[in-house]
């Protein structure tokens, strides 16, 4: 079952996961702003069915995230993003409640958002990196729906980032280029 | 745009489809009551975003299957069905109103059937046919996820029909042998 309201997923099957602050070392710009968060504070949790095994052929899985409000110094709670180890896999995001962006990014590093809203429907394109921020004051939870044998690869974007960040500047966010990749790179 | 009360998709990309009385003939079991029905009579409507050509390897579909509510004989209105031209690929369900059921029969043609209730989350697995069936009094719509390289084969179910059917009996669903399957087999 999925609460179309809230986006819980409930059934026996259902796995539930967590990421906490102490799970997202350098995901953030703010070095010092992430340190004097507690490492326990959750960020994001998913609630997921995964039925057949990760890499089955042809198979889909479905769960929803939801993330806290809150930033990291002016950056938006967000996830960690990724880009599928299959990079021609899409995926399916769908807006349960909240307010939140979907931050892309193409083979080149060319970022645009998107709003995400209740009912907002996204079909994100093969070979393109993905994350979600919630720039509300309230929970923000999706839907996904996305073939078992995409796979996460999480080390390309915590190597190189989003070329994109998102905060929130005299109470609104904006995206602005991510200098902390413009350094490295 | 997905309307979680509704279902219903919107957006510049939504491919709306219709099937009418017209379009089903051998679908259902009585034809004389089918025959008595105007062939214009819309049965179900699909509103359906499809980003990418169909066959595209790693795509996905999205869309809103609507059924309405009334039978053929004392057969309720229901989708052809289908399965899947590559039939690994699974597919998501997912209901927003109304009272349905899903039927699916798999390779041995055992059927079963799952209640689709608003919220009710169905991943269909892999080689298994499937097809919906409006039971209420109201419109039943309900949400789908797939694989654009997925395909359908309405063919197989045309030929052979599923192994059961959903019938009115006593003023309530029932799901009893496709008899006429029984005969041409």
């Amino acid at each position: 079952m999925t609460d179309w309201l809230t986006g819980q997923v409930s059934g026996a099957e259902v796995v539930v996961s967590e990421r906490r602050i102490g799970d997202l070392a350098g995901v953030f710009a703010d070095a010092e702003a992430f340190a004097r968060l507690p490492a326990d504070r959750v960020v994001y949790r998913t609630e997921c069915i995964l039925g057949v095994p990760p890499g089955t052929v042809g198979g889909l899985f479905w769960g929803t995230t939801f993330i806290e409000p809150g930033t990291v110094g002016d950056e938006y709670f967000m996830t960690k993003g990724h880009i599928h180890a299959k990079p021609d896999r899409m995926e399916a995001y769908f807006t349960f409640c909240g307010a939140g962006l979907l931050l892309l990014m193409d083979a080149e590093r060319h970022c645009r958002a998107e709003r995400m809203t209740p009912g907002s429907t996204h079909l994100i394109p093969a070979f393109t990196a993905h994350r979600t921020v919630n720039i509300g004051e309230d929970v923000f939870s999706f839907g996904a729906c996305w073939p078992s044998d995409a796979g996460h690869a999480y080390q390309a974007i915590a190597d190189a980032g989003f070329a994109a960040r998102v905060v929130r500047s005299q109470g609104a966010p904006r995206v602005v280029p991510n200098e902390s990749t413009v350094c490295r790179h």
